[in-house]
């Protein structure tokens, strides 16, 4: 990777960290440079206002959702089973839950966006976009439904993953289990 | 009501339009006088410290979210079809996105708890002693399934009440058709 990509990812991760322990209105070009030991006026090199620092960690969020592509080789080209369907989604569950505060900074951001009008323009058209990209998956893959069961999908994980990160209803369910019941249910046959 | 209960909704009310309008970090007994219209030092005459406030507000959260006396009574004794599962459920999602900013502060204060221990103890055991309500609701109304399926549905509709509050994937489609897709999916034989 260049050198400056490499300092904007890291930069991108830093304001991440940042989101999720202050929240957006701790959000500045400052607390960036902070957040990743860097000179102050660094983070506003790369990012020249609020809005390119705000789509910089949008499009950091998507890279770090992104699943591995040794996982997908190994998953590609596979007989789409009910078993397959839960084993991607059980992988993407896992992964948000490991790294929380990339979920949250997420969150964190969609919050923002009801309040300001260029956060919300920046999170609906990359949120279209990834969803556009999982309904093509999904299609490609063969799996049974379309639009409206990958929708479902995204709003069952959205409320798991809140309730995971902020005071679990029934801890001791392994999110494995939680997420094999909502495809028995949610995936047609 | 009693004048100072009636004083305390009021500027509980008020804490929540704060928190929907500017974050947990602009959530101050100040910012709730002024909201309010009230002489400031009242809103800290009612709630003596931060976690008293957080405490007035998730209190006052439960209550707006509760459904109409009347709306209880109209389905009371009702056989437990399919079809008077999903009526409560749409009742529950048309009301929270009717006052958007009572979901919005909630899933403020939900971010906020990762955060602080004070406000993550506050909402845990509020969340828990709702969901032990839910669930006995659900057993005595003669629904089928228990504490697993009251959780998913738990989930899907939180994560479809944070889609259509922060820009929805299906935005053409009506959250009562969602509902019951997901009542059709996830709701036992």
């Amino acid at each position: 990777m260049p050198p400056n990509q490499e300092r904007r990812r890291l930069l991108a991760d830093a304001g991440l960290r940042v989101l999720a322990a202050d929240g957006a209105r701790g959000l500045t070009h400052r607390a960036v440079d902070r957040a990743a030991g860097v000179p102050l006026g660094t983070a506003s090199n790369y990012f020249r206002s609020r809005a390119a620092l705000i789509d910089g960690l949008v499009e950091r969020i998507g890279q770090r959702l992104t699943p591995e592509p040794e996982f997908l080789r190994r998953h590609e080209g596979l007989p789409p089973t009910r078993e397959l369907f839960a084993e991607y989604l059980r992988d993407i569950v896992r992964r948000l839950l490991r790294d929380p505060h990339v979920t949250i900074a997420l969150f964190e951001l969609r919050l923002e966006s009801t309040r300001r009008p260029e956060v919300a323009a920046s999170l609906r058209s990359w949120r279209r976009e990834g969803f556009a990209a999982d309904v093509a998956f999904h299609r490609r893959a063969g799996f049974p439904g379309g639009e409206r069961e990958v929708a479902l999908f995204h709003h069952a994980i959205d409320g798991l993953l809140w309730d995971r990160l902020t005071g679990p209803l029934m801890p001791q369910e392994p999110t494995d289990e939680i997420v094999d019941a909502l495809v028995e249910g949610l995936l047609p046959d």
